[in-house]
């Protein structure tokens, strides 16, 4: 089911490819955080990235490794969050179209956003059988070339360029965690982080209440995901085929986290770091919240992975 | 009534002085914002310097030039706000005792942070005259030297190298703006700005709800404020007799801003930047906001003069 799996040297080239259109975001750290967990975090703050996510590293990516005939045609995908905008503004940058399939019910702010990058939205049923269908209509019409939101070696590439752009900055991490959701950041931080420092702990944090990866993990096989019920929004997807496969191979080990946590680990970076992470961003910090012992005396780097929050709605 | 008035060496003096306890903060732009403006805007970072606001400039300096016999009976002042955990945390890094006199409605938040750097708090009536008479008396007990939140000599020194090094990164700038309080911030700026550079405009933006140094500014003597009432709640304070000579004789012109466009501006750099930043600290961009013929196509500096919001009391 796997045809090619990406190497560290892809996320290389990839790196290359997009470092001019990309920022080399900032890493902070936080001497009160540091105090009260008795360890050394390095957070790279992708919720600085373009769009405010890491998104925008494997959205541009991939449109920048279409061919010119497949450029003509624009870029398609069904997402109502972050990639939606990621690619959106990937394709604006290149000058193709971008064509996104959205639920009727993803927020307003989301539309806005999409809207604001200049893509072409054709609104849907909030069902996975619609998206898909609404999509497959999309790419009949258009030619499109679908890029998925995670299960894309050239998406993967472009993600895993966050890590590798922290351990270059900060080479002696001792263990390195990205939130999981769908994989994408995840498998392309394994890849980069163990090709970097063969000895680095690579680890995973999920939401208990959407735990796919933490139990696909456990049994070997891909189980997908039940209805998930999180504040981590960023974090509702399945793993696909490829990811998985990266992580069972690459990831050392998956955490899961409960909401109060995440919702305290983010409150925490607002109110001590000053910078704004959307709650999935909090949940690699939730983990270190969650297991003290594990992180205690430890250089461990934090990938915080966007910043794309609705004011109207925060949980505190 | 002014004895000594800093001039721009002092504050390179002070540079010096406290170069080892503060943060040289970050300086960040926005491309959409400056899209948004038509303007280029340099924001100077003071919401990620310690305790989170740039009162810990003017704190360290006054305290690291107490004599030792007056270090040892420590500081003392009446503050709800910034200045209070500043002053506690200086004195707890310098090792002397802090004696700080709140109001009993003072928020939570603030009582904690200053209970957190060790100072000792003495709760009085919310009334000025409550405030005074209170501190009279922790003085007398105590024998504490009183500083001044803004109408201080070394505290004005302190807060001018906010501008100091903003303007050794950026030195093209055109106009700086800082908001307005009790003006130690706005007149550290004024002395910083017109000595590096001396044909820059520098702007005060303050609340139209709390307007008396807009009103002193105009009308050329000290108007103490009436009962202010805005959202900003780092600028409820009139100006003291050397700040408000030293913005008469530095400060180019004041520009007063509604709190919708208060509010408005601190969203659009929530929401952008991902950053947080306090009320107060959103006042400058509002002027930009409300006199936008002002700023088009120039380089303007901006304080962010702290990032300290109970986040369970958003205006959004």
């Amino acid at each position: 089911m796997i045809n090619q799996v990406p190497q560290y040297n892809d996320i290389q080239l990839a790196h290359e490819r997009i470092k001019p259109f990309i920022h080399r975001t900032t890493v902070l750290t936080s001497s009160s955080i540091n105090k009260i967990l008795n360890a050394e975090i390095y957070f790279k703050c992708e919720n600085f990235q373009k769009v405010g996510a890491f998104k925008f590293r494997g959205a541009t990516n991939a449109v920048r490794l279409l061919t010119s005939e497949e450029a003509n045609k624009g870029v398609t995908t069904h997402s109502s969050g972050n990639h939606a905008a990621a690619l959106s503004l990937a394709a604006k940058q290149l000058g193709i179209p971008a064509y996104i399939v959205m639920p009727v019910n993803a927020p307003d702010i989301k539309k806005k956003a999409v809207e604001g990058y200049g893509a072409e939205i054709t609104f849907c049923k909030p069902t996975l059988q619609a998206r898909e269908e609404t999509l497959a209509k999309v790419q009949e019409r258009t030619g499109a070339t679908f890029i998925h939101p995670y299960n894309n070696f050239n998406v993967v590439c472009g993600q895993g360029t966050a890590a590798k752009e922290l351990l270059e900055d900060f080479p002696d991490l001792d263990i390195i965690i990205a939130p999981v959701g769908g994989g994408g950041l995840m498998s392309g931080t394994a890849i980069s982080a163990k090709a970097i420092k063969n000895n680095i702990k690579v680890f995973g944090a999920e939401p208990l209440n959407a735990d796919d990866a933490y139990r696909s993990f456990k049994n070997g096989t891909l189980i997908p995901a039940g209805p998930p019920n999180t504040i981590a929004d960023g974090l509702l997807t399945s793993l696909g085929t490829l990811t998985f496969h990266i992580i069972r191979e690459k990831v050392d080990d998956i955490y899961t986290v409960r909401e109060e946590t995440i919702i305290e680990a983010m409150r925490m970076v607002w109110e001590r770091m000053k910078i704004i992470i959307e709650p999935s961003a909090a949940v690699p910090l939730a983990s270190v919240f969650e297991n003290p012992g594990l992180f205690r005396g430890k250089r461990v780097g934090i990938i915080f992975s966007g910043g794309n929050v609705d004011l109207n709605k925060l949980p505190f």
